[in-house]
């Protein structure tokens, strides 16, 4: 497994619209997108912080993973993603060591990713995405 | 607010020892130290990813607050931390858009760096930490 860096932090809110104004007027940070997710069912909204995003996550629905993740835990970090060179090794790799799958192969996520979920049982609780640009 | 990157990710765990060789052995990361801070009753380990640390805390007591996170909410991400320029000037101005502190002025964290924490009630509900190098 070759990590470069953790490509984005998501975080799951109620309001993004809300949530939006304060990652920018209080922390500063400048809203650079916002995109639908329509088989997520999830509304985000991307930030830089460095080399990282900050990815928020309104649920479009009370049925869709994060509007789960919210009436199970309340807002807060949903999952950390990696970036990583060589996507499908990479799951190949952990499955290998034990570590459940979400996604068996990579999938398309938010800004035209590939990307695959790691199930938090097997990574501390963590729910992790694995993320890799397209060739 | 000056944000220039995210310093580092906190994340609880039950056992230390145990995660270490999952972030080691399956994520391909490095721990490169291990620290005990006695006053948050926690023991730290440390792993540089790009231009951000991974902080994993294991209670050293039931009753500290990593102990009590993981009694409320089960392992998983605790805490999210921002590299700022102007610690005390970033918690006054934090303080005066109604952000509220946990703590009013900077003290002493892990690595020798001047932190200070932001109540997740006015953070949606991601428990904040800003995080400055001594001069």
């Amino acid at each position: 497994m070759n990590i470069s860096h953790i490509e984005h932090i998501g975080i799951a809110v109620k309001n993004i619209d809300e949530a939006i104004k304060y990652y920018e007027n209080v922390l500063g940070l400048k809203c650079y997108a916002v995109e639908e997710v329509a088989d997520q069912k999830v509304k985000t909204a991307f930030f830089m912080v460095g080399q990282t995003k900050i990815e928020l996550l309104e649920s479009t629905s009370p049925d869709g993973p994060i509007g789960k993740f919210i009436e199970k835990k309340g807002e807060g970090i949903h999952h950390l993603a990696f970036a990583v060179n060589g996507l499908q090794n990479s799951l190949e790799e952990v499955k290998s060591k034990n570590v459940i799958l979400i996604d068996e192969k990579g999938r398309k996520g938010a800004e035209g990713l590939n990307i695959a979920f790691l199930h938090p049982k097997s990574t501390f609780g963590v729910l992790t995405e694995l993320c890799e640009k397209p060739e």
